[in-house]
C-alpha cells in the first residue's frame, strides 16, 4: 500500500495547505531532503485552539492540536510534492509544545502527530523525534511541528 | 545581482564574525550543507540587548535583536565561505525568541531576520522557517538564530 | 587514535542505549547523515534527575545531566552503527536546557556534553552547536540533546 492509498482508506479530510505569514516559504528542498516550515494547529491563519498545555489545556487538548498540526504537515507535503507517495521517509519530527515548567507528558501529546504520520507513511518510514516544551508559540498555538522529509524524484 | 553586490548596495556594516564561547566550532559543512552554530544578538561575547520579549522588551526591540543576530549570520557565513555568493539557498532559518507564555507575535520579530537574509540572498533563496518562544537564551540575548545553508563548491 | 580507542582509554561505562517511549524510532539515516532522536538525562525510561536549571538545579547539576544525556548519545550511536569509528563528524549538537527565564549560563551546562563528544570523537569532529532554555522536557529531565552525525558506510 502507498501513502495515498492509506490516506484514502483512513478517509482523512485534508485541510488546505497553510501559507506563510511572514518572509519565508512553506518548504525548501535540498538534495532529496525537504525541510517544511513549522506547522501549527491552525486553519488558514487562525489558531484552532489557543493555550498552554499543563495550564489552560490538558493532554487530550494538546493531542488534538498535535493532530491538527500533523494534518497541516500532510497537506503541505502533498502540495509541495504532488503526491505523498514521493515521501520515502520521515527523517525528523520535532514536536514543540507550549507547556508549563512542571509539565512532563510531552511524549503523549507528541504521539498524536507521530501516530498520524505513521498511519499514512507506514511503519517503514517512522521518524526520529525531538520533543520539548516551549514558552510560547506563534498565534498562541499550543503545538508546532518541525518536519524533514526524504523524498524521491518526480516519477 | 549577486549576494555580495546586494550587500554592497545595501551599504551594510558587517560586524566581526562571532567566535565560540564553549567547546564547539562556528560551523560544520557536510556535503553541500553548512550548519551554522546558533547566532545571538551579540557584539563580541557580549549581548547587545538583554531581556524577554513580551516582558522587558517589545516587538520593536525584538526585531532589532533579530536584525543584529542576522548580521552575525552574514558575517559568519562570509568568514566560513570566503564569499556570500557561494550560498545557493538558505534552507532553514530557526528563530528562537526569549518570550513570555502569553506572547503571540513571534513572526513579526522573526521577519526582521528573514527580511535581511532575503534582501541579501535574493527572493530565489528565501528560507523555510521555524519560530518559537523559548524560556531563556545564553547571555540573556532575546534572540537566537539557527541557519542551515546550501552552498556551492569554491569556484 | 579512533573513537573506540578513546572510549576505551577514557574508561567510560556505557549505559544501555535508550529505547523510544512513543511512536518514533531511535534514529533515522538519510544519505550519510544519521539523525538521533532527542536524548534525555535518563536511565531506562526514568529521568536520573528532575528539575529546572536556575530554580531546583544549579549549573553543576545541569552539567551532570548533560553528561548523562551525552553518554546516552554515545550508547545510541554505537548501537545504530556497530562502531563509533563510523562517525566521521558530529554535524550538529543541540542542547536544550529546562531553565528559568533569567538563566544565562546555558553554554556552561552545554559544554559538559560538548566536551564528552569532543573527547571521544576528537578535535577534528567538533560540532556546530545550538543552545537554548526550554520551558520543560519529557519526564522532567533538565536536558535534551539533539544530534546529527555524519557517518561512513560500513567497512
Amino acid at each position: 500500500m502507498t501513502a495515498e492509498d492509506r490516506l484514502a482508506e483512513l478517509d482523512i479530510q485534508m485541510p488546505d495547505a497553510p501559507t506563510p505569514f511572514g518572509a519565508y516559504v512553506p518548504a525548501v528542498q535540498t538534495g532529496n531532503l525537504l525541510f517544511l516550515s513549522g506547522m501549527l494547529a491552525t486553519s488558514g491563519h487562525t489558531a484552532t485552539v489557543v493555550g498552554v498545555v499543563g495550564a489552560d489545556l490538558d493532554v487530550k487538548a494538546g493531542r488534538e492540536a498535535a493532530y491538527t498540526a500533523a494534518l497541516n504537515v500532510l497537506a503541505l507535503a502533498k502540495k509541495q510534492l504532488g503526491s505523498l507517495n514521493r515521501v520515502s521517509h520521515v527523517v525528523r519530527l520535532g514536536v514543540y509544545v507550549a507547556a508549563t515548567p512542571d509539565f512532563t507528558e510531552h511524549p503523549k501529546v507528541a504521539d498524536a502527530a507521530s501516530e498520524l504520520l505513521r498511519d499514512v507513511f507506514g511503519d517503514q518510514s517512522i521518524s526520529s523525534r525531538l520533543v520539548f516544551g516551549v514558552a510560547s508559540l506563534p498565534l498562541g498555538s499550543p503545538i508546532e511541528l518541525e518536519v524533514i522529509l526524504e523524498v524521491q524524484p518526480q516519477g
